[in-house]
């Protein structure tokens, strides 16, 4: 199933939207969050009338299973230049994503500076990292990572050896499956589609609750593949931050996001 | 007038909050972003029943003039440990400011741990930096840092002689006026008290619209001084990031924010 097809939506009147979280997109049966953020930005394109999104923000009140959802979107501001939006993910027990959309009419100017040592990471050619696929044993790496073309840098690849790196950072490429050409919505995926940076740490890989994540989309025309960075800075209490970015083939920078996590936990799992 | 009488509000029902955006907070009469995030942060604490904020994201529709304001919050999911709450900032024309706050009945471990080069950003003490004081001639520095107590890193300060640094970034210290202790939303006003980073490049200093803002809590007992430091990577289009964090006199992670910002034009000024 395809990326459009599995975040598919329908609406009567323009702003209740009716889609289905599609098996497999998932880890440990919780639906990928950035497959959640990708259906309800789908929800708030079809809202504004074809405005593209620049940023949108992302909390998280419950795991989704697989099965009917419901998106309710409210335009809250029609500017000249720039739309908010509004988001409301539930499924019949109730919340599980609220969402907030910043959406433009502009085209995007192509100009582009980096400065501070800003710069694409540096990854060998995708037939020479690692491609990450689903556990046919266990529940790592999950179901999710067999939707999409995620090819890890073969620096990256300890957690799936059990010899964490000790560095906390996921490099490696994105694609979606089939050569599906990429659009906006998934760089919303691909910010969430690699593996937790902190599984190269040395702790007990489990499931890392997003409670909130903001992508940013930088460069609105994404090539095939993404050229991607994740990386962890700081571990407080039992909160953790991850950044993300996603840079093109011709090495533009196409998106950047961060997400606020628990640390895995025993209790987590 | 204090940060917590500035940020005042009162409600009859818990959920629909009555205000006043103070005079003197702004940029060019536009108020400061930080300060209405504050704001709102502070209905979401008392619709919440005194939990505390670990995240909030705002989407910026309109700029705030001094006035009266209304902050509707809606608690979208009240978990055992965590809280989702959206929140909705008007005036009379409408609405301002879209919010999404994350609270926590935790009370955060002390524990943390810093990678890949994470660190507090070194300044000379306070009272060898050079404070921000509004201009008394022109718009810049803006009303707004009178309220507050900026003290910027000496080699930063580049912008108010006219001579930019080149590299986009601002560090410094930050405290309320009259010694008043910071607390959570003190953060949120910090993440967005300096000037932008971009004005140490060679760019027409002028209103740089906030479209997006995140900010962070990872450590919810801030002490009096909060060391800070700015930095932009990317300027695309017409867009820029400016990433911020925060530490603690004792080198403790306080807070981390981005946002999401048009770069200054002429037609913004």
């Amino acid at each position: 199933m395809s990326f459009a097809s599995a975040t598919h939506l329908s609406s009567e009147d323009g702003s209740r939207w009716e889609g289905r979280v599609q098996p497999g997109w998932d880890i440990r049966g919780v639906a990928n969050g950035g497959y959640l953020m990708a259906m309800i930005g789908r929800a708030m394109i079809g809202t504004a009338g074809g405005r593209r999104l620049v940023s949108m923000s992302a909390h998280f009140s419950r795991p989704a299973s697989a099965g009917p959802v419901g998106v309710e979107v409210e335009a809250v501001r029609q500017g000249k230049g720039f739309s908010t939006l509004r988001a409301e993910m539930s499924d019949e027990e109730g919340s599980l994503v609220s969402a907030l959309g910043t959406l433009t009419s502009h085209h995007g100017g192509s100009s582009w500076e980096a400065f501070g040592g800003g710069s694409p990471p540096e990854l060998p050619p995708p037939e020479d990292c690692v491609r990450a696929v689903p556990s046919s044993t266990g529940s790592f790496p999950p179901p999710f990572v067999g939707k999409v073309v995620v090819m890890i840098h073969p620096d990256d690849i300890g957690p799936f050896e059990g010899k964490p790196s000790g560095l906390p950072q996921m490099r490696g490429w994105f694609r979606l499956g089939d050569d599906e050409p990429l659009d906006n919505l998934a760089v919303l995926l691909a910010a969430d589609s690699f593996p937790p940076a902190i599984f190269n740490l040395d702790i007990p890989i489990g499931w890392t609750p997003t409670l909130q994540m903001t992508t940013h989309v930088r460069h609105p025309r994404p090539d095939r593949w993404l050229r991607c960075r994740f990386r962890t800075r700081y571990l407080t209490g039992d909160l953790v931050e991850e950044d993300g970015e996603m840079w093109d083939e011709p090495g533009r920078l196409v998106g950047q996001s961060r997400q606020l996590a628990l640390v895995p936990r025993p209790d987590h799992v």
